[in-house]
């Protein structure tokens, strides 16, 4: 958990925030000698970097492209102080909570989550460049940027290297993530299809501006003959597609394939320039923020992404083994949940 | 509500499946001399053009790119008539239930939700061609493709046509939805920000394989400064913001801009062209799909859009006046709900 | 279905109401073949016997312990016809459930599910004469008033027959409810206790105002001694109690043993005596209803009470599959699902 | 807040337990400035008086009527000192909310719950004797056991003490709980009745093994015309009931008349006599168990019910509000949710 913790928190590398948060986690309940005990899991992060100063005239002035605006137009009060739960530390809950759903995840079907930064404002990674069959967290924690071709990964940090000395803040991002091993039959048919949970997922975390899966918008440019995935048998007599344009779920539903997505990041809403708003009484001023941001918020998102998806996963693989696990109607057919050679009970979770 | 299903039943055009379901509704419960009950309301469309026989090789193989495969996979068994839950059919009740929100909307807020197709396959609507601030829905109905601009219309039947002949499925396409005179304060911080639950909802809608909001991915290409949407009071005292790159949510919450959506659907999956795959029992073999499909589904995926939009937002305008306009905390920032001039009791429901 | 639903049909009986609704049931959709698809299964139940100008007084004036009071206060309409959903009517659907949750319950896991009256307004049916270890359907079937003792059944239905003629409603009743074997270890903690669950269920139908679980307000009046259920290990190494004042669940968690729940039901509201009431414009007046009621409401509410229980015992039977057997983490205390010599994907579902 | 937790928290009296835990409460995170911020609530409330070794032995026997070993069967693994989840500690956060929760009702619409001990053991206070127009909270404080009669509550009091001066613990009890003003209009038809959810609400609740409405299982006993409340026009134009054995709710939706509950509670658990029971190994043994628990758990179970009922108002009330209130169809039919006088903005939340 404070390893996923690290890879979020502020002030990680140059290329973060300089805020020095340390979240460092402390678990107050449920777990007891290594093991959940099935109690809620109450993780403490306190924040030791709060600097109240920073944010005075924003009490009053609505930033733009923040929730300042919003918050009080639904709430009529909000958190002025590092913006209550529109700031990005309440990540830090998802990313807590992800660090165990991956976990068990790993262990219990050697399911693997993995994000990468594909896109930093005009660097785009070209997709053919990684192989997802091969990707590892070694090679996406191999640098500060967290993109994992070494090439690419330079480009990126020396486009925000640009920026950050001038106190700017680049453009925005893309994270690609990819699930291996995902185990088949998760998702649901009509409302609650695997797509639309991812999708709702990562789109609740802060500045995100669009969701991908498989062949995503790209896809629309396909016929329906270059898009459909065929099936086949692989040698270990498994129902495999040749081509993976739906993204490993088909239906809602998730096939066996890697699933993949990409989510778009807009750029920190939090510039030094000066940017012309209004107050709480509705006089237009001009705002200089002061707050200590990202100059570019995707290497910190990979874990967030990762954490999010976890979750889901988690959620519907619970889901699917209490309604088709327990009463399989169709053995041969119906796909068992766990790697072979791996017996729940003995898993080390 | 028959004005929504006929917009979205099959065979309403030559662009669409020649299947010809008239989908006539009947309200079966929960409307009492023009008003609502409370009862949960009923509504009932038969299928008027089921043919069973056309789907009879489908039975044991599984279709490239459809449900078949992994309902199996989760469930062992299937409904192979028409696909069951896997059928676009089911978007009926979606489309019926949304004609209801979208009616309590209006009538309540004045708000109005417009989508339209914005590109088919290769035919790329520019985005500067539509003015959202006057966007009418006799603009979008006044074509069988629903493209509000009548030039990219024609070219986009053109397109559909000339594959349509050979009974090929053209390639995907894009829904365009906007929400004008959104309640502003809808949608909650952290989890169930209000992108997130239009995400979710667009996204289990059949064939749909991205989501944007606002800037979206292209949005990821600018800086922040460039981004951000600088805030001023108009003539009638409200805070506006001058560009909306955000699109119309900020901090997950609406600001009363214009909401903007972009939707990407996949390619119709069954062609007519000969397809590898295999059968129940992991067998290879070749397939031709006979089902009567759409050579283009974004036609008919355009009420559905705004269906999914409008129950959304109606949640989620009930749970803003259940919480915050219960126990207003400052209602000199907090916003009124309502148009000037409409009163909740008055309204014709 | 139609065996349980028979079992809640107005007319059954010269003790019920003499409404004559056959109450046959049609299944729309989500089985083929004699499986269900996965798809939500609709059943088609109309009114045969519905009489309209019966209940044209009570448009306007306000029967005395009805809903239709409170349904205009809260939604200013209501549905004066047969009470729309506060009429017993809605509990169709939930005996139609309750059919396909007792059939998995029973062939997944033995588990039984018994109701029966056990008094109906001053007779009182002795806790002692009836053995929950042997009592069966057919026991409860074999009378009208569904007492399982046949002497006491007699006396009910005496007491039941004599205001009838009378054109009276008797007072209430309780019905007393078992569930057999029901696997160890559904409802969780806190907040959703399997007590709570159920109590939630059953409070639910119409006419309750009373629930108990194991010693109920009896065992108020016992010591903490007394009241205990002590533990032993029986002859096939299971650990039982030896007592069950705690009616089969313990810390919220079902423990293997009887459950056993009491519900109080209160004297049908309609009778045929003249009562003082109000209309909608506040006017005072007498009233005499009309509607064609049940004498004694505990008989066909047998069912009703059944089929909550099942719903809720499914849904915690796949809570618990879906969480605590999908990882096990000590699977020499953990209970093992099923019966000994049923294998799920044997049973005929 | 702390109010609350004072009247819920061990060793408050000597007939309560005699572990000292001061559960001073601090909030962490939701309230600045003495308002509500919007953000999640976090109250901190650190355990002062844990001492471990009070649960050795019980760490390998299951204690009688605890929820040890179901929580063996269910997980596989406990907490075993103090209880973990199944700690009657837990009550501390449904308190705390609770008193949020109350606040808010009392403030808004001048709701008042208020709930007291009417049976100990044997003692049990009649009913007459409490007039619930009239009943205080101050008159239920002035004694240490809760009972707003002084002689009933000296009754309850002695009969405590005879048994806590010999380690034992007496008999359970039975706490009563009446709301008055409560706003009309809250709960909803079939599923989510009122009581339905007061039931489910105070039976997640340790200990608790019956719940009432109104007349509850007394009611049973009644004829039809003897249990109906009639309806007038009292001299304010508002309908009320001349009876109340409706006890507030009719058709599941609340009247305006006071809502009245009994909830039974079993003699504690834990007491100090020697008693059979079995290991986790299935080995039967003796246990005295150590624990330092309530002689009686009525008295501290008052501001428990009192807050599980808050809490389930103030739901039932956000539902309406945004439900019915948003777009009334029939106003003067219809309750406006506010005491005359009192208007939401200006009410000291």
């Amino acid at each position: 958990m404070q390893f996923e913790l690290d890879r979020r928190r502020p002030g990680q590398s140059r290329i973060t925030t300089p805020r020095k948060e340390t979240d460092t986690c402390r678990i107050l309940s449920g777990v007891s000698e290594g093991v959940t005990t099935g109690t809620a899991i109450t993780v403490f992060v306190p924040n030791t970097d709060q600097r109240g100063h920073d944010y005075s005239e924003m009490s009053i002035a609505y930033r733009p492209s923040h929730a300042d605006a919003t918050y009080d137009m639904k709430y009529g009060v909000r958190a002025v102080q590092g913006g209550g739960r529109s700031s990005a530390r309440e990540t830090i809950g998802r990313v807590a909570a992800g660090a165990v759903a991956k976990k068990i995840l790993k262990n219990l079907a050697g399911t693997e989550i993995l994000a990468y930064v594909s896109q930093v404002h005009k660097v785009v990674l070209p997709e053919d460049l990684i192989d997802h069959d091969t990707l590892t967290l070694d090679l996406i924690e191999s640098n500060i940027v967290r993109c994992p071709d070494p090439e690419y990964a330079d480009k990126m940090i020396d486009a925000i290297d640009a920026v950050r000395v001038r106190g700017n803040s680049i453009g925005g991002g893309v994270v690609t993530c990819i699930v291996r091993s995902c185990p088949r039959g998760l998702g649901s048919p009509v409302f609650d299809k695997l797509e639309a949970q991812l999708a709702e997922a990562v789109m609740s975390l802060p500045a995100t501006k669009g969701f991908e899966i498989g062949s995503g918008f790209a896809g629309t440019f396909l016929t329906g003959s270059e898009h459909n995935d065929e099936f086949f048998t692989d040698e270990h007599g498994r129902i495999r597609t040749r081509t993976n344009r739906s993204g490993g779920i088909q239906g809602g539903i998730s096939n066996g394939e890697i699933i993949s997505m990409r989510i778009a990041f807009k750029p920190t809403a939090t510039g030094h320039n000066k940017q012309h708003t209004v107050t709480r009484d509705k006089k237009e001023m001009e705002l200089i923020a002061h707050g200590r941001h990202d100059p570019c918020v995707v290497p910190r998102a990979v874990p967030m992404v990762e954490a999010m998806v976890a979750l889901v996963l988690l959620d519907q693989l619970m889901a699917q083994h209490g309604q088709c696990n327990l009463f399989p109607i169709n053995p041969n057919l119906q796909e068992p949940m766990l790697l072979p050679g791996l017996e729940p009970n003995k898993v080390p979770l």
